[in-house]
């Protein structure tokens, strides 16, 4: 077995769930070279955040901002503050609960050069804060060659 | 080290919350010839999910999903629409968000030919879709075997 | 390749969010002899979590434990019950689904030596349980040696 890493950044983004399976079958060519392994990828920070999702309608990525924003608000239903920590914006706080809830990284199964990823599931990006960001995520590959 | 993989296939299952430790031990007899390791479990669907909770009483399962339906409900407080991506039925993009809260893997430590879970902790698969389903698990060892 | 495991208690603590990044760094000085690996902390409990967020500000914690509470709280909005599991108080089914939604375990690359967290990420213990309770650790750690 071998253990491999490297670290990309993610084009910058806004607030949004974005599918990024093909950048990071780009940025990773070292895939090809697993008979059977993981990959983990990891992204060093706090208010963003990976997953596996559908892979196919774009308004399953609008939908999911939509959806988190409703279950973690910026304020109360009337308007009321509801964090103590606000000096970095009122979108700031609510995306380290997103970030906890849907988390900094995944793992994926490798088998014969592919990611095992089920027909449907493609890799998200999903961006918490306002304003534009730039991710830097982590890249580790454990397994054996082939 | 070495690193071994299988995938099998979850009894067909509709909307709930289920204990399948037992499954996955008959399924994978392999975990008993690792001395020190790591399992992974990835689900590879994007409407399911995979988690540890407790074991013992059913009620628990029975309140996750309950309590998951109402945190990511299939319409408003008035029934209003919620969604944009509604065309395979009201209970898809709830499956979804539910999917990325929860998530499609589990990894779970190995000593002595022994999953380290706690006393109280099993493996559970969550189905999110009211018809049945059908999903299939990757699961990888790695690890010294004995 | 090598694959090291290692068990730890945690300080016991009651209901909050709490940065253990020192604890687990002392706990685990073997981290220091990885050049390329990859760290699996895993709690086995389910009414905690462990979970990596912001490392500076501690009402960051703090609000992330009420915002918790407000996404599955103990009773409905006019004091009505919610679940059917209740025999081990109030505060016991919503742990379980905080539980679920963040996470037993966290995957934590390694580089050189030293944890690949961001700047700003730390390791979190959240306790869900309004009483003390003394959660167990396993530590895995595999990959290349310096």
């Amino acid at each position: 077995m071998s253990a491999w890493m490297k670290q990309f950044t993610l084009p910058s983004r806004s607030r949004g769930s974005y599918l990024i399976t093909d950048t990071v079958t780009k940025e990773l060519p070292e895939i090809k070279s697993y008979k059977v392994g993981l990959l983990n990828l990891f992204i060093q920070h706090t208010s963003c955040a990976l997953s596996l999702n559908e892979n196919w309608d774009e308004d399953v990525r609008a939908d999911m901002s939509d959806t988190l924003d409703r279950i973690v608000p910026e304020a109360g239903p009337k308007g009321e503050a509801l964090y103590r920590h606000d000096a970095e914006g009122p979108d700031d706080l609510p995306a380290h609960v997103k970030s906890a809830l849907i988390g900094a990284s995944v793992t994926i199964p490798i088998k014969d050069g592919k990611l095992q990823t089920g027909t449907w599931q493609g890799i998200w990006y999903l961006e918490f804060r306002a304003a534009k960001h730039s991710r830097r995520i982590v890249a580790t590959i454990q397994g054996e060659k082939a």
